[in-house]
């Protein structure tokens, strides 16, 4: 058993960690924090009554490293590399679930803000198992991938060597509205989703230099990335449309079986994949079609649990020697 | 381990059903059979790929009895007697999810069809631990309540004795679509129902003298039910609204909560309760209020899992020996 | 023409006078108003881009008076009062979308707060015109009812003289979130309400004494109401379900057409009503049916209009002597 | 007074048809067709009652031509050219919201199936006003626009000249439920598409075609068109993104704005569109960001109005020689 620390437990990620945590196998919650702190956690979060409860601390980093051996930190961007800079040098492994880590230093002050750890910056791993299996693996700070580049990344990676990169890559995102987050907004009043749907932020999003950085590292050359995300009268659920041109024809479906063969956690669909499917998991579904020299790729996750929780939970398996798919959810909230 | 078949898997119960024996600790499915038969699990029900899989059988009794120790009944009425009659006499143990056992032969005739497995009907448990957990675990057969009922009785339960029985009880429930099962209807599509809210079979459905039945035999009164259902734009969940009058004024939360003290799957909310906090569980959720000599009852369970396939497994956890929560789905779809 | 002002212009009730007024052939809008002022309409509600466009104003008695001979208040309670008396002592008349002169002034000082304009109250009229026909004509100050009592009373007032007021009447209401307004809450979160239903303020609903207050002035029978209300996943619409016991069996359906037979916006139905039939329209619709001694009542309303604001015009017209039904809208959002 | 005839009432789109023309101060409803007939509309359609009525007729040709002016067929492809080619020999005018003569005789036998009415096929006039406004005033048989094509052609028109056709365009659809129809098909099973999104006919949709030939035609060069639709959780609405690269960096709006600057119904919008306000109305609501070399171009309509039938209504307004905008629907379904 490894004892592990939440902080930052209020918003949809955090229950999402706790509901995996909770059953499973090899992982003990000792420590659960908040920024506020002195709660129960049944207080903040009902539908837990006569499931699990602990008291929530007022986020402490020594606590922590009394308590736990490794940390997961849902926490806003620039709050959450406070955190993990005390957790490291006290020790503690930790899983970050924000931005902090998973951008160049370039890219991250460009598109967020001046990075306070630059240090560990450095050495930490993007948490996609995809990719960074065996990194992952001796990694002491994960830092887990965005929701929509999650999705995106895994859907293009096996064409990246075919594709033409004269031509654009169109990325048309949609999400349900967890991904706008707890807090109270005027995009997430049902009144104003419920039977609509929008773009917003496009040509313009974080995640958009995220997915850019992330495919250009892998391919070693340049790519022209157009990412538009819409918002979705769904809770939960994403699904990431992409159009790109390949040098040559081929069958996407016999790349795309080949590609993720051996993985545990992407499933190759023979019709396009629709988001309920992979809701209350950690699939990623992909679809591909080809007419003419266009590829167009339809992949499907669970935002708050591929996209975040259930991610930062395998990252912490592969962190601790566990098997990859130990105690992830794998049963879809289907129907 | 007990081997255990079931019968009835194309539907959302039968789904259900295999979604939580999949990760059961002691139940291990042998046999799973449908109507038509000839088919991979994974055809029916492609959110399992990677997950679980199976050869679908025609069904046959004969083969459940060399196959398994117990078996579910996820059919339709008047299917699941002829079913549940040829296997017992084989010997194997039945949880029938349909409403063939669950009424008096008079009851059951009256609102169904002609009864033609009498002998064991008489023989049936009702499968409500909260009311025959002793007779549960010495049964052979045992009927799994309808999910109306199932909201609807769990709510009273604890306030019979007190019912001013002169008035009449005025039950107002809600469900969500899965309740009018998987097939093609004109109430169920998409346009239909979204954006909308209709009440069905007002004064006359079928659970109505379910309700009336057990109500009746426990508390040894004739009470007057009137039972109004109503289809809401949600996939799963049901919330039962109850009203009666008592003959004194009492705290109906200490009355529910030293009712409810040593039970794993009913919990006393001190706000009404709503839907998501129970779907994707086994969970009952009860609040109640009085005013006057008026007493409200709110009561919600996911319609498939409590007020079916939970409650089908938690019975047969007591059929074999096993804890009542061994295996059972406690955390919620939420958000 | 008629020249009409509406103060309040921001907020849902707001938006759908307006609606209804562009179109409307007598009246015209000259004066528009919100707390704040010193916008375009188009500005606070986007959607009529291209349709229609106004200055807003701050609110102003004195302008209102020299613009308009009739003005709508669409404001919240307490506001609502200090404006109508200005408009009233300036000649205007009002229609009151607020609860400020609903009730007595007895039962409003003890669910609401301290009247401050006792004088009008006594000479407002209750805007239900299948009630108060011939009053409304004559008044300078209507009362628009609330949503909820007005879907109830229009549902029971053809049985009152029917009921065994020994018994307490049950009225079990649903409506969608716009009824809970414009503001930012927890309960209009789209996750929270999202595949979800719950009643909130049991048995203690400011619209209950409405309800009561009404029906026991028209009877001249003590009642016992108890009232419930739940917030449904859609975003208009309200349906009301009344459980109450009558003296002898009657045959509803009949009763109901005769008592509406003349009347241009409430409609029999002989099967369950369902609210997509009433949305975007000033129709209620009734259903009802007997078992026993038992009637079941459904009614369906838009909120937004029978509800408020539609009412309110259909109260302006019969206040400047057009016809009832004169530009009010009858056509659903079906599908 | 034009008398008009339906021809094909009984689903979506023909119920559209007739709750704009009830109210249309110039066009007289004489006759109404279904395959089957004898009915009256209300049973059809029961959100009509006590609104408007008529007897439904089986579909009559010599009946039609006795009776009115100017039919609409609201018929599936193949039926509608049939109809078609037999009232316009009786001296009947055609607005046909079929595909039957929206292509050139060999993209529709391509697509579709063998054309039997090839001579009127040559002269009718793709009904977007935008487009043929002249043509259309002279027409007798205009072929009204898909939905997809309509929302795309609208979104892409004004910046055809600057496109660098060197690359492909990408559009990526989205559609409500009333989109696939009212017949029962397991898609639009409520507990299919709630809480879900999927594409469909990725890159082999037949309105693809239909995009391609007009902005072929219009722009005089070969255009590589991709173009996946999806389903979306929501009755009615349509949202289409839209990806292409321009041959030099230009100011969309401004562009949108004076090409569309004398038009009644495309609303250029400086934040991306929703479905909700175009929801119930004729409007096209148009956003474009240009970065870089990309154009993003994001189009909302109403799929069953902006997208059938209230365009086929501007069709009609302008073969009658009225105002474009007369009778027809601008209030958008919002909230």
């Amino acid at each position: 058993m490894i004892n592990v620390a939440i902080i930052g437990a209020s918003g949809y990620t955090g229950l999402e960690l706790i509901k995996i945590l909770i059953s499973h196998p090899k992982f003990h919650i000792t420590y659960i924090a908040t920024s506020s702190g002195d709660k129960q956690l049944t207080d903040i979060h009902p539908s837990l009554a006569k499931v699990y409860n602990l008291n929530v601390d007022k986020a402490d980093s020594q606590k922590v490293a009394q308590k736990a051996d490794l940390a997961f930190l849902a926490l806003p961007h620039k709050t959450a590399m406070f955190y993990a800079k005390e957790l490291l040098n006290l020790g503690v492994k930790v899983v970050d679930l924000s931005a902090d880590y998973r951008l160049k230093l370039k890219t991250y002050e460009k598109f967020y803000t001046t990075h306070i750890d630059k240090k560990n910056l450095k050495n930490a791993v993007y948490g996609m198992p995809e990719l960074n299996r065996k990194k992952i693996k001796k990694a002491s700070l994960v830092a887990n991938p965005g929701c929509y580049p999650t999705a995106t990344i895994l859907g293009i990676l096996p064409f990246l060597n075919l594709i033409d990169s004269k031509y654009p890559i169109m990325i048309d995102a949609k999400s349900g509205v967890t991904g706008a987050g707890k807090g109270l907004k005027d995009i997430s009043h049902y009144v104003n989703i419920n039977e609509n749907i929008f773009g917003y932020a496009p040509l313009s999003h974080r995640h958009s230099p995220e997915i850019k950085e992330k495919l250009e590292m892998i391919s070693g050359k340049k790519l022209n990335i157009n990412f538009v995300p819409h918002l979705l009268p769904i809770s939960r659920g994403m699904l990431v449309s992409s159009y790109l041109l390949l040098k040559k024809n081929i069958d996407p479906i016999q790349i795309l079986e080949k590609f993720y063969n051996d993985t545990p956690f992407v499933r190759i669909c023979k019709n396009p994949v629709d988001v309920k499917s992979t809701s209350g998991t950690n699939f990623c579904d992909i679809f591909a079609k080809m007419e003419g020299k266009t590829l167009f790729i339809s992949s499907s996750i669970d935002n708050l649990l591929r996209g975040a929780s259930s991610a930062a939970v395998v990252n912490a398996n592969l962190m601790s020697g566990f098997e990859e798919d130990l105690g992830i959810p794998k049963i879809a909230y289907v129907p």
